[in-house]
């Protein structure tokens, strides 16, 4: 799998991308990817990407024109699957839209900084428009570092251990149940008996119940949306 | 505001932290964001910090001596207003989230790694568990730099424009209007004639208007929240 990025600050992401599960899915050939500076397709020699909102009011919009070539640049090396815009008022991004986006080819992710980019550009470029959710940031780059950590994360032999995935949240529309570890007694704080007893179908139905429990606890919603 | 962060992996959150609105925030003294390596409590030389889950099954679980002992070390220089643990089954973070918590003075974030941290640190220490959205990441550190963000952002004196953040979507339950910038016309496409008139009225009823639309649309769910 391939994702590109485009960016106004590409050194944002030097870090989250060259360590834990993507360096590995990286060194192991499984996802290429690429972070471009859009300040190099600027409409000067200042690095103009962005100039005032028509209408008036505060913030810098992100212009029409350093987007518009670079998307046209980077589609003449590759056909994208999807071209996604980081924005808060786009679809909130969910585990299945990361399953979805996982068995994709070829991805490109714009991120908007200041009030957000050229409404030409969604209109007529971008194929997707993606919220982590309903918060605002400073930019859409950690936005993107979220979508490639939850799509990289399931590209098959990413994981060590390829059945971890499936017992996440949200797979199957259930939070995870409570996980201990060692020691057994912790300053008096003991692990649920039945964690400890070695039956595993007891194991099992324990950990369903939790499930259900903290779902219907915390996040009722879930419940509601799925087949349980 | 001082955040600091209980981390497997600190590297990853090197480039987030040094750019862009948190490097401003830092420089001007309003943000201290300090990242510390929980293997500094490891209950061994080898640097472990997590152990197999009782009952069994893929993943690891951190385990609660090496968070408990940095809590409690990183509490004797200060009192948290919040030790906050990043998880999905955690309450989904709202730009409200962001609005409270950037009132704080103090805070301490827990990053989980593999399958979670153990139940009893979540039990005992922490005061609030905070998602980022209804999917699966790697580790809690990409959601610890999105909460960073989302609240750096608001301190006052952060953003060069302070009225700049209360016209963000969410602040008003409401989704951002569209922006346009120059040209006017980009390969024939057009400026909407009202953002060009210079009418500050007529603007302001077609951001409104159009905003209503977009949420009516995309995010119905945030109207039915809002007085609107």
């Amino acid at each position: 799998m391939k994702i590109d990025i485009l960016s106004v600050i590409p050194e944002l992401l030097e870090s989250p991308f060259n360590h834990s599960i993507l360096k590995r899915a990286k060194e192991k050939g499984l996802l290429e990817v690429r972070v471009f500076n859009l300040r190099k397709w600027a409409v000067n020699d200042y690095g103009q990407i962005d100039d005032y909102q028509y209408g008036g009011g505060a913030g810098m919009v992100m212009m029409p024109e350093p987007l518009a070539n670079a998307i046209e640049e980077l589609q003449q090396e590759k056909k994208y699957d999807e071209i996604i815009f980081m924005t808060p008022d786009g679809e909130l991004f969910e585990q299945k839209t990361a399953n979805l986006l996982s068995m994709k080819e070829n991805i490109l992710i714009i991120c908007g900084h200041y009030k957000g980019i050229d409404q030409r550009i969604r209109d007529h470029f971008v194929t997707r428009e993606i919220s982590i959710g309903d918060y605002v940031l400073s930019g859409g780059e950690l936005g993107a570092a979220i979508v490639v950590d939850a799509i990289g994360r399931l590209l098959p032999g990413v994981l060590n251990d390829e059945t971890s995935a499936l017992f996440d949240s949200f797979q199957d529309n259930l939070l995870a149940p409570p996980v201990y570890t060692r020691p057994a007694s912790f300053r008096g704080w003991e692990v649920p008996e039945v964690l400890l007893g070695g039956d595993p179908k007891k194991v099992d139905e324990w950990r369903l119940e939790k499930s259900l429990e903290l779902t219907r606890m915390k996040r009722p919603n879930l419940l509601s949306d799925s087949d349980l």
